[in-house]
C-alpha cells in the first residue's frame, strides 16, 4: 500500500492558499503512486488559528474550501485537517478540531481529534471540542485508525497522566491495520529524536505501522519542523523525511525498511534550520520582502544577521551601525567585516549629536542630576528609533537580536534595542548563541572570530563589559534553565551548587522584569519553554519561591 | 444566620499578604457578629496566578499558608479560596481551583470547582481538574452548599451551553438551605446588572438565599469590580456590597429585605471607578508610588492625568509637555491648564532640536528621499524617549494614553506614544473617552473645556486633523464594536447600514495592526473584549472575512 505524506506548509486563515498547497501536493503524491493522501493537521486552516476561529465566517469559509478539496478528489482518497462546527445542542466548545477523508468528490469520514492538548503552547479548550469515540475506517480491505496529533501522545511522553483515555488503545481493541497520524508538531530541541521514539513504540506496541505527516514551516512564534515518518510494525523507524522543508514522500508501510540516511540530530544545526525557516516564514508570510537589523559588532546581532541572509537572501537584508563615544573601532570594524562577508549592505550612523541633543532636552527637568542608566538607555532607544526610521522609510521589517539570557533578566533596553516585529533569537540562551556561531563557522570564517572571541559588552559607557553586571554567561543559563524552564525554587537551585546570593539575584531579576517581556517582539521558539506564548506569567505578583 | 462577606484585595501570589488579609476580614466580620465568613474566590493565591502554579514551590506554600489561616479559626468557619494539588494518579490537570471550609483550627471540607471556565480571559483548563460531585455542608442543622464563580454561571448566561454539569442543580437536588458562591469575576460594562438578574434568578429557582463574594482590586489587565451581593429565596436582591472597594459586610440572608440603595449602574461612573482601582493596584502593587504621562492638550492624556491623580495623589503625577513646530500653543496652554487644575506638576520640554538632530543623522542613509510617515512617527518617538527618561531618572512609572479606537486601527506609534507600563484607557474607544471626559466635567470644568471641544490632533504635521485619516468617530467605534467585540465579518457589517469601503479599510487596519498591539502596555479591560489577555489573535495570517 502507497501513501503519500504531503509535508506542507500552510498559511493560517489562508483557505484558498491552503487548498492550493493541498491539491497540488495530492496530485504530485498520486503522480508518484500514493494510493491514499496524508496532511498535517488542520493542513487547510493552517495551525493554530487561535481566535480566528471565533470569526463568524472563519469555519463557514474553511467549510467551503472543504467541500472545494473534496470535489477534486477522485478515486485517491485524501485526508485533510480543518475547523468544524460542533452541534450547536452539543454541550461543550463550539468547535472541532477535524480530519476529512475526502474520496470520490465527497467527504466520506469526519473525525474529531480527541486529545485537546491545552498546556504550553497550547490552548485547544479554549475552541474545541473532544471527540467522543475512535473508530477504524475501512478502506481497501484494510482498517485504518486516523488520529490527529496529541491523539497518539500517550502517558509515557506527557508531564503527568493529562488524559483518562486512549485513542490508540481505542483503535487498536477495534483492530487497526495501519495508524496514521495528521501532526502539527511544534519544534523544540530534541523533540524530532522523542517523536522517533514515541512512535516507534507505538507501532510495536499495536503491532501495526504507523505513517505519522507534520507540518513544516513558521506560525509565529511556533515553527513546525516536518520530520514526518514511518515506523514499521517492529517498531523500527523505516522512514524519515527531511526536516525543515517541504516535500512530498510516497512510502509503503508494509514494505521492509527503505536504507535511509541516519537522522541528523545535531543541535546547533537544528537551532539554525528553525531560525531560517522562522525567520523566513514570518517574514514573508506578513508581505515584507526585506529586513533590516542593527549591527553592534557582538554575536547576538552577527549571528541573526547570517540567519537573516540565509533566510532571505543577502540582497533583502539591510544593516546599520550605529556608534557611541563608548563604542570600540573594532565593533564598527566586525559589523563592516561581517556585512563584507555576508554581502548585505550596512552604513554608519553616528548617535553622538542626537545623543547630545537629547541630554540637552531633558537638561533643565533633570536638574543637575549626574549621569545613570537613564543615559544608557537613551542611547539604546535613540538606535532603536534610527532604525525604525530605516524600517519605515524603505520598509523593511526590523529584526530585533536579543537573547534569551538578556531577555530574561532584563539585560535589554525597552523601546530600543528590543525594537522590532521578530526577535530572531530570543529563545536562545547566550552560550546557545556561541554554539551556534562557532557551528557556522565551521571550518570557515563568516562571523570574525573577533566577534565570537571577545568579551560581550553592550558599549553604553566606557569599558563596560556584561560580566561587570552580570555572572558568567555558563552559571547565568545554567540557574535560568532551572528557574525558567524547570520552575525550580531558588532553594532547589542552591541545592545543584549554585551560589545563593546569585541564585536570589537572577530570580528577582527574571520577576521584576516580566513587564519587558511582555512588549517584547515574538520570539522563535526552540526550547522547551520560551518567553512567549507558551509561558504566561502575571506581571503584578508577589510570589518569592 | 449571619454571614460575613470579606470583599478584600488579595494580591497574586502573596500568600502572607493574603493570610493577614483573610484574617484581619475574618476578625471584622466576627465582631460585626458573623457566624460563618465567604471570602473570594482563590481569596489566598490571589485571582488569576496563571502559570505562577507551574512553579514548584506555589503550591506547596498556598497550603501552608492554608494551614496557617486553619490554625487561626476557632468556631467561626471561614471559607477561604486556595489552589490544591490533584491527585499524582488522578488522570488530568495537576491542580484543582479549590475552596477550604476552616473551622476550629483546622480544615473541615474541601470543595473543588466544577466548572471552569476556558474562554476569553480565562485558562483554567490550563491548570485545574474539575471537581467530580458537589455536595452540601451540613452545618448548624443546615445544608450549604458551596460554590465557586463559574459554578453558577448558567447556560442562560453563558455563549453557549458549554457545561454538561449544572453545580447548582446537582446541590439543589441533594437538597439544601443556602447557596454561597466565592467569585473573581472581573468587571466589564453592564456585568454587575448582569449578575444580579443571574444571581436572583438562581435564588428564585432553587428557592434558597444566595450570598455572593467577589473580590475586589485588579490584577494586571482584569479590574474586579466586588459588587458582593445577597439575593433572597424569591429572587430578589437583597443586600448590594458596593463595589469598586474592600469592605466587610455581614448579612442575613433569611431575614427580611434591607433597604438598600438602588445600584449605580451610570456607564462612565462604573468605567470611572475601575480605571482609577485599576490604575492604582497596578502601580502600588508593582512596588511603584509615583506615574508620569505625557500631556498633549488631548483628550486622551487629560483623562489619564484626572485617574492617574485621582489614583494616586496629584503629588505622585508627573506631566511633560513637548510641543514641536507642528503644535498649537493651545495644546500647551492646555496641558499647562488641566495640570494646574489637577495640582500636578508640568515641565514644557520642545523636541525641535531633537528632531533636528535625529533627521540630520539619517540623511546621508536616506539620500534625498523625502519626508513622510517616517518623520511623524521619529517625532512620537522621540516624545516616547524623552517620557523613557524621566520615569528612569525619576523612578516613575510611564503611562501610556491611548485609546482603543486608534489602538484598534494602528493610529499610534509604536516605542512612541504607546511607551509606557500600563495603558491607562486602552480599552475605551473614543467615543467613550468623550463620554467619560463629559461626566468629570459634570457642572465643573477638570478637563478643560477646549480639550473636550477641538477637533482632535496628534499634531504630527501642519494642521493634521485625525479626521483626514480616520473616519468620524462614531462611525469608526460602531464598526470596531462590530467587528472586534463580536467577530462580525465585513458583509454583516455592511448590511448594517454600514459603508463597505469604510468597513473593509478599517478591518484591514484592524488585521495588520496585530503586530503592534502584540507589543503593546498591558490595558485594562472595562468592555467585553479588549485587545489584551482575552483576544488572541495570530500575527501572521491571511483570513479575510
Amino acid at each position: 500500500m502507497k501513501i503519500g505524506i504531503a509535508q506542507i506548509n500552510p498559511v493560517v486563515g489562508d483557505f484558498p492558499g491552503n487548498a492550493k498547497r493541498i491539491l497540488a501536493a495530492y496530485r504530485e503524491c498520486i503522480e508518484a503512486g500514493a494510493e491514499l493522501v496524508l496532511t498535517p493537521e488542520l493542513s487547510l486552516a493552517g495551525y493554530p488559528p487561535r481566535d480566528l476561529v471565533f470569526k463568524s465566517q472563519f469555519v463557514p469559509k474553511c467549510l467551503q474550501a472543504l467541500d472545494y478539496l473534496a470535489g477534486e478528489t477522485r478515486d485517491v482518497p485524501l485526508l485533510a485537517g480543518y475547523v468544524d462546527h460542533n452541534h450547536p445542542k452539543h454541550p461543550g466548545k463550539p468547535f472541532r478540531n477535524a480530519a476529512a477523508w475526502l474520496e470520490h468528490g465527497e467527504i466520506r469520514h469526519r473525525i474529531w481529534k480527541t486529545l485537546l492538548p491545552t498546556y504550553d503552547v497550547f490552548d485547544e479548550r479554549r475552541y474545541f471540542e473532544p471527540g467522543e469515540s475512535c473508530d477504524p475506517i475501512l478502506w481497501n480491505g484494510k482498517r485504518i485508525g486516523v488520529t490527529i496529533c496529541e491523539d497518539i501522545w500517550t502517558e509515557d511522553y506527557l508531564q503527568r497522566p493529562f488524559y483518562d483515555r486512549d485513542p490508540v488503545d481505542e483503535l487498536a481493541a477495534k483492530g487497526i491495520d495501519l495508524l496514521v497520524n495528521l501532526s502539527a508538531s511544534p519544534f523544540h530541541l530534541g523533540k524530532p529524536a522523542l517523536r522517533r521514539a514515541m512512535i516507534g513504540g507505538i507501532a510495536h506496541r499495536v503491532k501495526t505501522p504507523v505513517v505519522y505527516c507534520n507540518a513544516v514551516g513558521a506560525n509565529d512564534q511556533l515553527v513546525f519542523d516536518g520530520h514526518s515518518l514511518v515506523a514499521g510494525a517492529n517498531g523500527r523507524i523505516q522512514v524519515q523525511v527531511p526536516g525543515f522543508t517541504e516535500t512530498c514522500r510516497v512510502v509503503d508501510p508494509f514494505a521492509p525498511a527503505e536504507n535511509d540516511a541516519p537522522p541528523d540530530d545535531c543541535e546547533p544545526s537544528h537551532i539554525y534550520q528553525a531560525l531560517v525557516l522562522g525567520l523566513r516564514d514570518y517574514v514573508t508570510k506578513c508581505g515584507f520582502s526585506s529586513v533590516c537589523l542593527g549591527l553592534s559588532g557582538g554575536i547576538d546581532s552577527a549571528l541573526t544577521a547570517v540567519i537573516a541572509a540565509d533566510a532571505l537572501g543577502p540582497q533583502n537584508v539591510r544593516g546599520l551601525t550605529m556608534p557611541s563615544a563608548y563604542s570600540s573601532r573594532g565593533s564598527v570594524f566586525d559589523s563592516f567585516a561581517l556585512a563584507d562577508k555576508l554581502g548585505i549592505r550596512c552604513d554608519e550612523v553616528p548617535i553622538g549629536p542626537a545623543f547630545e541633543a537629547i541630554k540637552q532636552t531633558m537638561r533643565p527637568v533633570f536638574d543637575g542630576k549626574p549621569e545613570d542608566v537613564t543615559e544608557e538607555n537613551m542611547q539604546a532607544r535613540i538606535r532603536g528609533l534610527l532604525m525604525m526610521a530605516l524600517s519605515n522609510k524603505e520598509n523593511h521589517l526590523l529584526l530585533t537580536t536579543g537573547n534569551k539570557s538578556e531577555l530574561a533578566v532584563g539585560y535589554c533596553t525597552i523601546y530600543g534595542d528590543m525594537n522590532g516585529g521578530l526577535a530572531v533569537i530570543s529563545d536562545l540562551p547566550k552560550t546557545r548563541v556561541y554554539q551556534v556561531a562557532r557551528w557556522i563557522n565551521r571550518g570557515r570564517e563568516i562571523i570574525p572570530w573577533n566577534t565570537i572571541d571577545k568579551p560581550p559588552s553592550a558599549e553604553l559607557r566606557p569599558d563596560q563589559k556584561d560580566q561587570d553586571t552580570l555572572p558568567p554567561y555558563e552559571i547565568l543559563d545554567g540557574i535560568l534553565e532551572l528557574y525558567v524552564e524547570h520552575h525550580m525554587s531558588a532553594d532547589e537551585i542552591v541545592a545543584r551548587g549554585f551560589e545563593e546570593s546569585t541564585v536570589r539575584w537572577i530570580q528577582r531579576r527574571v520577576d521584576l522584569n516580566e513587564w519587558k517581556r511582555h512588549q517584547a517582539a515574538p520570539g522563535l521558539r526552540v526550547t522547551s519553554k520560551a518567553f512567549g506564548i507558551g509561558r504566561r506569567m502575571p506581571i503584578v505578583q508577589r510570589f518569592v519561591g
